[in-house]
């Protein structure tokens, strides 16, 4: 579920339009045309909005350092290679994931609206970011979404020692009528990585059962973490999830399947991910005004449940990141001053205006305030 | 991966044809038709085969007493209630789970055979066995098969005190060359309930983190664990895919969501469940000897990493299953004398006679040898 934005106490209160303007210039200052540094910018902005910082903005000037040593290509090429009625696959020639993933789901939608499923798999694609992005396109349009990819190994074949599968994250967005929609976005380890990077850069601790160190012992270190074994969720069935969706986004889009697959953190090089969409318009299946009022009755009778002691309030999946979604945009995402500050000095090298209260936070940043 | 069927010290050992015949004629003694009594059996067998013992034929005595009770109906009736070129539900009208699965997964194929992809939706059906058996419908015909469905509350929301939610188990399999197809079939729990009751019935503890008492409190006492709540794989990602699977299997077909959803151990009535099958035809995403030999590769791959110390071999989702089967093939299915004295006995009552092998283990087991 993220690191709440509440526990950043130096944090700095930024709009999410002006954030996403300044990404978005950023992201055309290395040669991004600008619809799709917009929209580029808008996955960012939006995991930032849902409270889901290791899939936010702190990634930016990784990106722009991709882009500009060339493993991911700025202009985005989306080379349909088969397109049929319910099924298309994608050449995404090593541009973005993100530019890629959306024009992917769109296509699955529309075939979705058509025939009532569609599934579009991308193969030679680059990291996407938060997979929730894409699944949640689906609801607004009474369709369910489903986003999955594989990614560069984090997890051991159960019994193995070596990391040789991705975290291979999938989400599934299902609409409500007056609730919000149900949206899980989840990655087959116990904890996405980019956390336990949170934790390294920030010297935290991570918690027991996350991951195990290069000798295979147990590990609260997030450095000896990184250097190890990320655990799959339940144990052998979190290993067989990610390898399903290895098969699924990896091999039968025609990517780059295992350690074939590259870092997006290691290397100048292109990484040959592969992602599936799927769409399924309820419509097809049932009335969709029913099925909405289903799903809400299915979310009130969950969150009235009776709470263990010490719980205040049970959640659906996506309902934290929804109500931390409207507690930014009413008064405003939620930055680290590390983050500021990292934000502010990519975009100086590329001669872009960082926004006032940006530039205030790197400062004191920079003095150690 | 189910209890192994080398630990029955007291097996007796049985054809997998006998054992088919035996049970088909069972059920063609409580009315249901020929073929359909055939198909039900196979399930059962094919169960067995694999050393998945808590779906096999030690249920066919409950599967008997629903089919009697009237709370499933033993004559299919399925009414497809919409049908598009790439979607169609079916209401099964409370008829036998497995046999309605069959079905809507060989239609699942046909679309997808004809469109890349199809999706099938059942809603008021009853217990369908194991997920993998559909699944495994679709590598022979070179697809992708998943088979997803709602079951009677066993988890409860995260943080919650009640089972409001299914073990919502799904099963995925994907087609290899050389390599026996890649299945993946698990439920939401750490444990199948299946499991937990074989527990009890032998007097045996369970592991511990399976399960919690009704107070809340872990315990490896089946009956207590029973009583309590099983957990979910993962703790809030568990009960996360086993909300999203209620609202695809449940909410989309139409059928009982929830605690609506009757289970089949207690009273007498329809269950109401609700199934999702999808079938993915490789062909249409690409060349499919290719994909075939990829997954081959992939497989390889897997099972050739450096081991943990003590692992003697690394296992792709399916496989030890696989291996079973291969073994009782050869062999003989391993029955309990437990469960082989329970058959004969249902049979007795139908006036259906039992296979020496059985009759003889049966009256073993009823001295008490």
């Amino acid at each position: 579920m993220g690191a709440d934005s509440e526990e950043k106490a130096d944090a700095v209160r930024i709009g999410a339009d002006p954030l996403r303007d300044f990404c978005q210039a950023i992201f055309e200052g290395v040669g991004v045309p600008r619809e799709d540094a917009r929209l580029f910018a808008d996955t960012l902005v939006a995991a930032e909005l849902r409270g889901v910082e290791s899939h936010g903005v702190m990634r930016v000037p990784h990106y722009v350092a991709r882009l500009r040593g060339g493993g991911v290509r700025a202009v985005a090429e989306v080379r349909v290679v088969r397109d049929q009625p319910c099924v298309a696959v994608i050449d995404g020639c090593h541009s973005l994931g993100q530019v890629l993933s959306v024009r992917a789901m769109n296509l699955a939608m529309s075939k979705a609206a058509a025939h009532g499923i569609g599934a579009v798999a991308v193969r030679n694609s680059s990291h996407f970011g938060a997979a929730a992005y894409y699944a949640m396109m689906a609801p607004p349009r009474r369709m369910i979404g489903m986003a999955m990819t594989n990614a560069s190994p984090v997890i051991a074949p159960w019994g193995g020692t070596r990391p040789l599968i991705g975290n291979n994250p999938w989400a599934v967005a299902v609409p409500a009528n007056e609730e919000p929609p149900v949206v899980l976005d989840m990655a087959m380890t116990v904890a996405a990585r980019g956390w336990i990077k949170l934790a390294a850069q920030e010297g935290r601790p991570i918690p027991s059962g996350w991951a195990i160190d290069a000798e295979g012992n147990p590990t609260t270190d997030p450095v000896a973490a990184l250097k190890g074994l990320i655990l799959p969720v339940g144990g052998y069935k979190g290993y067989g999830m990610a390898l399903m969706f290895e098969l699924l986004a990896g091999a039968l889009s025609g990517a780059s399947v295992l350690d074939d697959v590259q870092s997006m953190w290691s290397g100048d090089g292109p990484q040959g991910l592969g992602h599936v969409f799927i769409a399924l318009h309820v419509g097809h299946f049932t009335d969709p005004a029913d099925f909405a009022d289903r799903v809400d009755g299915i979310v009130r009778r969950v969150r009235s449940q009776p709470r263990a002691p010490g719980v205040e309030r049970i959640y659906v999946p996506g309902e934290i990141e929804h109500l931390r979604m409207q507690r930014n945009l009413a008064g405003g995402i939620p930055l680290r001053a590390s983050t500021a500050a990292a934000l502010v000095a990519c975009a100086a090298e590329l001669g872009v205006p960082a926004p006032a209260a940006l530039a205030d936070a790197a400062e004191r940043s920079r003095r150690g305030g």
